[in-house]
């Protein structure tokens, strides 16, 4: 039996000057804040949006970021977020990325993130029926 | 006789989650960052591309920054950046803005920002003739 | 008469990498954080923090902001926040600063920043007496 | 035989309200940039600066990072982020880290970030050796 393969969300855009370094490429945190835009953006795509989840009560804590960068990005890149979900349990999940120079298909980074489900009261709590379907395409 | 009006250049994109701050808006220095994307933008728009003007071994430095913050925006809102020249000298110019809640079309901000051209020496020098005439619509 | 000189609040800390752009020079934007931890210690300085203001009910939004960018600063840089009240109204107040660099004492950027009082319900609101004194030295 | 202990740079500051978020604490992306402090200040607790180490035409690439969070920090909250040398190599090196709330001792994050030494043409190169004795105590 092959897996299900999972859906994957693309989203771009253009490298902001403010997100460069000194070094004259984009500045290794700016990274992770696209790895933000890239869930966000997998949210909207599945129909939903992370601030609506928020509204209903919940909150998607950031529990661990890990990321290999392997080729720097440049001021005006086109890049490209490829984002989908590697694991989902029941009351976290982790998604995984690429992020890849639009123009040239390099990929920059590769990256993921593991997200814990908590309520108002700062409780771990199940993820919404809604969000535990999205691991499958 | 009535002055021609200036091109005015638009771009959209949603608020990111990193931009927000303690108080559940986007911060006020996030607004100074998306004035730059709105410049770059309007370069882009004009067929080239800041990155290139400084390829060609100018700098447009900020002297000056100016916001009026009359709304708040939150996470995940669509915003759009109008950008347009007021002032074209002959060493900077002056870009105004509004940035504006798509949905609703109500003004966030209005801003301005004044440049000065200058060399890899760090001397005042005169703007291309290329980005001299961006003034005119 | 001549006027009370006002309390001036100083805070220093280094440039950070992050807080530089592909110029080699610090962000325009990255100054109006410093502004910001410019405020922060004010309000520390003289007895209070800006937190505890905000667990009262209130909040200080930012109006408009204003800054002239003199001299760049460079990463490690060690720079100093100079920052006042200029102006004390009962609704809002006006904040002016300094930034300079601590080795050469050279004035990088002077700025000045508008603020309104509000409540929970976001009405415009008194400042608290407690603030309100805080424009003499 | 037991290994000599690490040496520990430590350095302290406050939360700025642009580092936190919608969700009232600090954006996680933001350790990422305290995490860089934090070698900045090794860097000058040892007696150099990593900008005198750019000075000499290397560069630090950051090849990976990898951070778990534990507890939230918020705005004005007074941080300490331990750095030390985990593994030196001959062409690299990992730092780790804890960063804990200077008032109740928590430890809120711990992270390590792997970096390369490259030269002026992208080469990778051998760390100076002065940079390379750090691991030592």
């Amino acid at each position: 039996m092959t897996p299900t393969p999972a859906y994957i969300a693309e989203t771009s855009f253009h490298v902001r000057y403010a997100e460069t370094d000194a070094m004259g490429v984009v500045h290794h945190a700016s990274y992770i804040v696209y790895l933000e835009e890239g869930r966000s953006h997998y949210a909207r795509s599945r129909g939903t949006s992370y601030a609506e989840f928020e509204r209903g009560g919940l909150i998607l804590v950031v529990a661990e970021v890990q990321a290999r960068y392997h080729r720097p990005a440049y001021y005006d890149d086109r890049l490209t977020v490829r984002c989908w979900i590697e694991h989902m349990g029941t009351r976290g999940l982790t998604f995984a990325y690429e992020i890849i120079r639009a123009a040239t298909d390099e990929k920059l980074v590769t990256a993921h993130t593991r997200h814990i489900c908590i309520d108002r009261n700062g409780q771990v709590t199940r993820l919404p029926e809604a969000w535990r379907t999205w691991g499958h395409s």
